[in-house]
């Protein structure tokens, strides 16, 4: 098994990707495909009135303010816009695509945080009416059908919370949590850097191969929305996950370079 | 088996029409759900910038103007904002909801109009690049793997072309196309108006039956969006369908004041 993230920058190149995600299927590989949509999400939120709020967690992991407003915006975008031209475009390359967000069929479900603790300006706060939540359950069910009749799931957040609401929700630990469940030989991390950069912006520092033991010393490393994968790549590794790859989402092939060539940061 | 569409209307009640099809499954029927989101496409694309233009064929039917961004923001209310809407009510109940568009699975196929012949200010023109389309395929494989395994399916627009591309397809005839394959007992129309009106916009001239072989007929006395479902209503009862109702998708128990107390406008 493989389970494929494509992240949500903006330069990205999905025809690439989905190029790629055919040679993989045809292959024989079986695949689970997840995607993220966090700068398209900005823009149209920002277009319709609602700009985005980022809030920061006492931990120091930042995360997207949700309330019921966003998160129809976020309904809009992952599962509207973006889910449906993943679709498009793999079904236009002959793969029987199936797009789903975590809420449908329960696929994936998770925590819900009613009230989040941040810092402010400094300052502690609980912020109440809010739709983000952490994700811990896989219920297989339809992916297994799905799988198992030649169709290929193509899964964006939200999740179901265990209240039946709709959650935003990472999509790294997301696809982490798949990988895990499904045991998967490869989890690979597309987005619009090389891998994991010692001194991120700079491209000429990327990190090549990491030891499976030596992740939790490059949690630091990571620099902004790199922190969740590499937060991912570690729940998945000490879970059974036989590799982790972070690897450029704007290149040419970007899956094959990175099974096949050794593209990209190998963890594990 | 029943197929229930909600028309996209902004006074229908969701929550009650949720509960009726809660109703419906744990009254053991099988059961699809079909929606639309016209109104709402509006005032989002309006929102956008991009406010929504309508079209007038030659033959004196009206549809969505779709160029390639209307077609993204056709996704984002459809498939994003209104089918994760419905699969959370859903959820919510207890019934295991998939939200799909027909792309997903290729469900449901049709053939783009590339070019349509239309009257604007008394003037014949050609319009390409355009996005809408006609359905005349229902591939039932994924449909069916729910069906049997307990999930119940909400679909909306798009469907996919024979050319795998996205179209804007109507949802009334997509869900006479369900209905039609699936050879529906029941075919429900919930929309924001008691049912087919002699004189629309006046309720009080609700028609209370039409006997199947007359419904030709009355195609001349629908106003608007209802003309789509008259159409859908012909075809559905033509190939197989049992029963066709037009109902109000603003009162209590929608679904069954149609099938149980007859409330609506029943064809067939």
């Amino acid at each position: 098994m493989l389970v494929v993230k494509a992240g949500g920058g903006l330069d990205l190149d999905p025809d690439a990707i989905a190029d790629d995600l055919r040679h993989q299927i045809q292959a024989g590989r079986r695949l689970i495909f997840v995607h993220g949509a966090a700068e398209h999400t900005n823009q149209i939120a920002t277009a319709l009135g609602h700009p985005p709020e980022f809030v920061v967690s006492e931990s120091g992991i930042t995360s997207r303010r949700t309330d019921r407003e966003t998160l129809e915006i976020f309904h809009m975008v992952y599962c509207g816009k973006i889910n449906k031209m993943w679709v498009e475009k793999l079904q236009a390359r002959g793969l029987n695509a199936v797009g789903l967000s975590g809420m449908d069929g329960r696929i994936i479900q998770g925590r819900r945080k009613a009230r989040i603790r941040v810092r402010q300006n400094g300052r502690r706060m609980v912020i109440r009416d809010d739709w983000t939540g952490s994700v811990d359950t896989v219920n297989p069910q339809l992916l297994d059908l799905l799988l198992d009749n030649g169709f290929l799931p193509v899964i964006s957040p939200p999740a179901l919370s265990h209240d039946h609401e709709s959650i935003n929700v990472d999509g790294d630990r997301m696809s982490a949590l798949l990988a895990i469940h499904y045991r998967a030989d490869w989890l690979v991390y597309l987005s619009d850097v090389p891998g994991l950069l010692r001194n991120y912006p700079d491209e000429d520092t990327l990190i090549a191969a990491i030891p499976r033991d030596d992740i939790h010393g490059f949690l630091d490393v990571a620099q902004g929305r790199m922190k969740r994968k590499v937060m991912g790549a570690q729940e998945a590794l000490e879970q059974g996950v036989g590799k982790v790859v972070f690897a450029d989402g704007r290149s040419v092939k970007p899956i094959r370079s990175a099974l096949d060539s050794g593209a990209g940061t190998h963890i594990g």
